[in-house]
């Protein structure tokens, strides 16, 4: 590229191309870009170009993941892999993974206007599958790239009853070679993810940015109680064997024991009455336990702590209980090092640091598989995400842009 | 009738008749029979050929009821009325209504045996539409028993959108007519019902009969609780308005309360979480609040002190609180000369006295309108009502009968 880029322009170049990329949508309200799919092929290729402008070699993978290669002072690897994913949710907004991308595209479109190589090469990567929407598949583009793009995969199918491998060869890729995405360890020496928040904190701390100290380890279980419907008239409150009173203290025992440990959050997003009557004491009741930490030894003390907690109300209660843990997830810790050289970074923006896990899951978790992580969240407005709502400011772009800068100019590696 | 009826065999003989009856029901499991209904037909002639046998002059009412006379020593009234109803919900059990109107049925068939008869005449009443189901009206056979079959019932339809009238017609009753249902206050001088407790009080009294203190009343509303649905795994406990935690603290408050006050309770029969989804923290919570009570004081200062309630837990959370009350029904307290009657009539039994309110409806608060009313209520097991499942022993009848029969020979009406 001829034209000089300013630094300073980061957050306009990347806030217009936000827009660009997510007018690429199916129709409808928000953004809609699944994987696979024909909007899918239409900003993977507007990608390709945008990485070509920006010097790098660029091609679409054999996973349908966007790779970007800014080659090293000595013309390859190895490479410093950032990015984000492409895809997105239905009536999405435009920032959440998009910004990461292209926060990542600009920062190196502003090198190589510079001139500027490192020892190790930048890859830019917009994964092709982080949402999982069409396929109910979790992190397929970025498992392609670790090597672990699995049978499981292929035996996904969308709503409509589409196989993914007819999806992939719809979409022009070939499912036998799908393991070529797969990178070399060697050739890796980090990942590094600007994504924004999804959260209220660096808003409630009036912070454009702050550094991801982990992908939080989720639990998740469905809890079942079984009482004794019966005539909400006719039993005295001290002979009821009422679910929904137990559900009640399970509820708010959740939220105690959850705030008891730092950095976790606890979670009933779903509970049904049955029969839901307004006269008739349940007799049964299911919900819905989704509980968060940064630390894995957090997150199994105080689900045992609910566990133990949940049988106490239960037995008081004269309800049964049943516990189905559904979902068992590690954290996913971001590499100490990579986490210094952020705050360094962040730093040299002129921003106060504020460390915070993902509560959401990211593409590092794959990607931790194969390389050391780091995350550089981005404010966005009232933690507003999955929705057209989502808005980030163009100030606090920059600064996200600059802080990625910084530590790709700075980088050493591991140490 | 000819063949001697033994007072001590009561229970056997009305246990049969419920299960003859009971046998009079759509297919299905449990007994089905509604208002206007083929089965409400069969049942009506069946009783009215029953209460000719016991020497009664009996006949199906200008409303679908059926009433039997059996005269005083001066061969007319006034009339003490006693019975319950012949219709059920679906798939109910055998004695919720009938025991009631084959209980009375019984009494006036021994007393006729005996060639007995009053100063005051009795009547037998099955009432047509105590559960309301099929039109979902509320005791229309009652109401017109007391010249209160009102514009609202001749506008109801059933699901098949056949409307009241034209079930009428179709079931042989001129709807014009129904006001030829009505009695005259002068002509009744009590309303006294049996009926299955559909509590578990008495079984866990070890006791087989109860008296009714009052017909409790009711408060229902419905409870709308918004937040702010986000992200499960990214808003810290701290900074979140969950409704479900709200409402969980109001599914125990109203234990909390109405377990405060006498002879009350409170029920949340229906939660409903909006999404509804394990990883999102809901954004709205609807739920429902039953409230009955044998005082209405109780009941009106129970409503207001959840209220009060709900306005400081809906504060503390950050969440916005509609309170709708959908309905609110006066307590329908028994005539205390009933209760002291009916309460000589169990000690003649040889039965410990036990009060208690009825948290159930009863044809007998349409029949408070028109004159004094008592109920006796019979053990059932487990407190199991509108279900197959609904039990009574033979044992239990019979004192229930020989408690009605006391009442009757002994009734010196209200003083």
């Amino acid at each position: 590229m001829s034209t000089y880029l300013s630094e300073a322009d980061a957050g306009k170049r990347i806030m217009s191309r936000c827009d660009e990329l997510g007018s690429i949508s199916e129709p409808g309200e928000g953004v809609t870009r699944l994987y696979l799919s024909p909007e899918h092929r239409l900003a993977a290729e507007v990608l390709v170009r945008w990485m070509q402008d920006a010097g790098m070699d660029a091609r679409i993978d054999e996973a349908g993941n966007v790779v970007g290669r800014y080659h090293s002072v000595n013309g390859g690897g190895p490479y410093l892999v950032t990015g984000s994913h492409m895809d997105s949710v239905v009536n999405a907004g435009r920032y959440d993974g998009p910004l990461g991308v292209l926060t990542s595209l600009d920062c190196v479109a502003v090198l190589g206007n510079q001139g500027r190589r490192f020892p190790f090469g930048i890859e830019v990567v917009a994964f092709a599958d982080e949402e999982g929407v069409r396929f109910r598949t979790t992190l397929a583009g970025s498992r392609a790239v670790t090597g672990r793009f699995g049978e499981d995969l292929f035996a996904a199918k969308d709503a409509n009853g589409v196989s993914l491998p007819t999806a992939m060869r719809e979409f022009g890729l070939d499912p036998a070679k799908v393991h070529l995405a797969a990178h070399l360890s060697d050739q890796v020496i980090g990942y590094v993810e600007v994504h924004i928040e999804q959260g209220p904190v660096l808003q409630a701390a009036n912070l454009p940015v702050g550094i991801v100290t982990a992908i939080s380890g989720q639990t998740r279980a469905v809890i079942k109680l079984k009482g004794a419907a019966n005539h909400a008239g006719t039993v005295p409150m001290g002979m009821r064997h009422d679910p929904l009173l137990a559900a009640s203290e399970i509820v708010l025992e959740v939220e105690r024991v959850a705030s008891s440990f730092p950095n976790t959050v606890g979670t009933v997003g779903s509970l049904k009455t049955e029969p839901g009557v307004i006269n008739v004491i349940p007799g049964d009741v299911s919900l819905t336990v989704d509980l968060r930490s940064q630390a894995d030894c957090d997150r199994n003390a105080a689900f045992a702590e609910l566990g133990a907690a949940f049988e106490l109300i239960a037995a008081r209660r004269g309800v049964r209980l049943e516990i189905d843990k559904i979902l068992d997830l590690k954290s996913c810790p971001c590499a100490p090092s990579f986490i210094s050289q952020i705050e360094s970074a962040v730093e040299g923006a002129g921003v106060r640091l504020l460390h915070l896990p993902s509560g959401a899951g990211h593409d590092g978790m794959a990607m931790s598989e194969l390389t050391d992580i780091g995350m550089i969240f981005v404010r966005c407005k009232d933690g507003i995400s999955h929705s057209p709502d989502e808005s980030v400011t163009t100030e606090d772009v920059a600064v996200g842009a600059a802080a990625l800068l910084r530590f790709i100019e700075n980088f050493q590696g591991n140490q």
